[in-house]
């Protein structure tokens, strides 16, 4: 039964993580090291097994990007290598001291960094997430149970074995990172519903998959949603940035989350702006889609209607709309907006501070793309995903967000009066 | 339609929370300070309106604990008063800089400190929650929708009102606390799943509700759980420290979550201890029930089950158990605990620091009583409840958990390459 068997992964997680809460770091990043070895000795079984979920995914008919994202090359091998490399080089978050006070009986309250638990990830195409959130997890002393998608089974098995072979190497528990591999939609639905082992969910992918994980787990979810990003040139901006940094937001890689979806130009500016833009869009083979003031301005596209304002194209499509003022900009940013990232193009003190104050979002930009929202970008070390929550992590979900606190609280037998 | 009232609320107050976040802090500690003159002024009708509740609940055959929790005299009214002057003199955490640095390309990140949005709070029969939760809310820029219990429904009616009326006074939109009086359970489901508009959902009150709420909602949930906490007395534990914090800890209050449930004492040291604390146990009436090895030392108690290591008693009513060593507490503690607060009394500094260390709960004891887990004893101001959550907030929930934080990013024309 496939309940029983992703619980059974489940539950010896949980096991596994109060063993790993004894093993230092030291061990955790020979876990690490071992397990860049291991990739690089390998290298030719895991292109193989690559190979095979390749040649499903073309019978299958997966689209070219979908393919692209499956394959493992050598340069994505050394790649997850580097990266493994990096995250040894990095300090743990756990055991930081975040504040510390004496109360007025003289009990000391320390609140200390401390791991989550065991982590859920469920994920898609891509075969180094197996990789990353694996050792993400260790690295923050977390235990993960994986489950990627059924493109990528091949992939991700062999992945995942010689993850466990670096853990049993280095005398810990195999179990420490669970890996379920039958890839049927209900053994996401078990793993969302096991809160008895699993403290929190992190999905990874398309729209629908996020709903059902939201709709139907016990289990706190972290989710990486959509990106519904806005660049607003408000009417002091300066023409120049306007047009690289819509441009850039749009073009530069217009399949991710945190790529510009609508661009809102204020009235002011549009009829300098909008020609302009217009020009480098057709050049770059991008599809505008503009309210009925755009249309006054730019003349040959297509009308964008309500849906558009919705959408998360991941495709070089954009949305335009005219907006009266910066109040308008924000009210569009605020209902439309997946809380992302948003950026203003102004030279205007205050309007910049009150669109940074006022956007609700995760990442706000003055006067820069929002294509830098990343936790690489940001000097976190790698990441797991982009929070669109409010709780807990908001943004790039780095080895900080992997761990959550506690207070340790000394005394010398103090009771309450 | 209870949905679409509720949904009603739900959205007025989000609407609300874009318009507070203009309102500075000096506004927001004048409605604080309105409301404390409001409630100190309506003080006889405040009563009143209780008195109709309490009438109901003796009709209602309501417990006297209960009956207790809904009365509001003088006392409890001029509390909340001060609860509230206390809330002005503390400093909002909003704006607070978490966070800074500067990339390599100039850009600067910020990362800030931000209300969450709009709380939903869920409370039974204690109508001060009203006052505490609504100031708690507003004081950290938050709006609120709350729903009482409906024993205190009429209570809640009109201390829901002065808010509003404290709210419009000082020309902010009366939506910021939304207040739900109607009491079906349906309400609660409605709320729970309310995620367009509500933020985080904070439920308090039996394990039913919090499983209610756990099993339905969309929206994000800090749950305030049962406390089943345990005090360890180590084979190196002073013997008078021990007797001393282990009846603090049962006696004092054993109605509240931070009071023992379970005893766990070492076998080397139960001879010496237990008929000691046995003759305190039966002077304040205090039911004994201890596993085998117990019942070998104190023969005329009862024997615990296995159900009783799973008792939440909130009651004269403890579970003892003997244990080989620390391990086996501490293993019993993470199999049986709600990660609520935990003790180790012992002078033995390796078993206290691995107590801190791998006891897997929020707050974390050596030589102290269990009871001193409290937003207001630990200084943090009032609290909306003790989370029993691993993500967002552990423990109590004060001013500075009622919050997220955003990156603010500040360029000058910067474009991801």
């Amino acid at each position: 039964m496939i309940k029983e068997y992703v619980e059974n992964i489940c539950k010896k997680a949980k096991e596994a993580f109060f063993e790993l809460a004894k093993a230092d770091e030291k061990r955790i990043n020979d876990v690490l090291l071992e397990l860049a070895e291991l990739i690089d000795k390998k290298r030719e079984a895991i292109k193989q097994e690559n190979l095979k979920d390749m040649k499903n995914g073309e019978q299958n008919n997966l689209s070219s990007a979908l393919l692209d994202r499956l394959l493992l090359n050598d340069r994505r091998i050394d790649s997850m290598i580097e990266s493994l490399q990096m995250l040894v080089s990095l300090r743990s978050p756990v055991g930081e001291v975040i504040d510390g006070w004496v109360l007025e009986n003289a009990l000391k309250i320390e609140k200390v960094r401390v791991p989550i638990g065991v982590v859920g990830i469920i994920y898609e195409s891509r075969p180094n997430v197996t990789i990353d959130a694996a050792s993400l997890c260790l690295k923050s002393s977390n235990c993960a149970v994986l489950r990627g998608g059924k493109e990528a089974v091949n992939s991700n098995r062999i992945l995942s074995e010689l993850i466990k072979e670096a853990l049993r190497v280095n005398g810990l528990s195999e179990h420490c990172i669970g890996f379920i591999d039958k890839t049927d939609r209900e053994g996401v639905l078990h793993l969302a519903k096991a809160d008895k082992y699993i403290d929190v969910i992190v999905p990874r992918g398309g729209e629908g998959l996020i709903k059902f994980v939201s709709q139907n787990a016990t289990v706190s979810v972290i989710k990486h949603d959509k990106g519904l990003c806005h660049t607003f040139i408000d009417k002091d901006a300066d023409l120049d940035k306007a047009l690289n940094i819509a441009y850039n937001a749009k073009v530069q890689r217009p399949g991710v989350c945190n790529a510009m979806e609508t661009l809102l130009v204020h009235k002011d500016i549009a009829g300098a702006f909008l020609p302009e833009f217009y020009v480098l869009s057709k050049r770059a083979k991008v599809e505008l889609r503009g309210c009925r003031r755009t249309l006054e301005i730019l003349k040959d596209i297509k009308k964008a209607t309500e849906d558009d304002w919705n959408r998360e194209y991941l495709d070089l499509i954009l949305s335009i709309k005219i907006v009266d003022d910066l109040e308008e900009a924000i009210e569009h940013i605020n209902k439309y907006g997946s809380s992302h990232s948003e950026a203003i193009v102004t030279e205007n003190y205050s309007n910049a501070e009150d669109f940074l104050n006022r956007v609700d979002a995760s990442c706000v930009y003055v006067n820069a793309s929002t294509r830098f929202t990343d936790g690489g970008v940001f000097g976190m070390g790698a990441e797991i995903g982009i929070s669109t929550n409010k709780l807990h992590a908001r943004g790039p979900v780095g080895l900080k967000e992997l761990t959550t606190y506690k207070y340790k609280i000394r005394g010398s037998g103090q009771i309450r009066k």
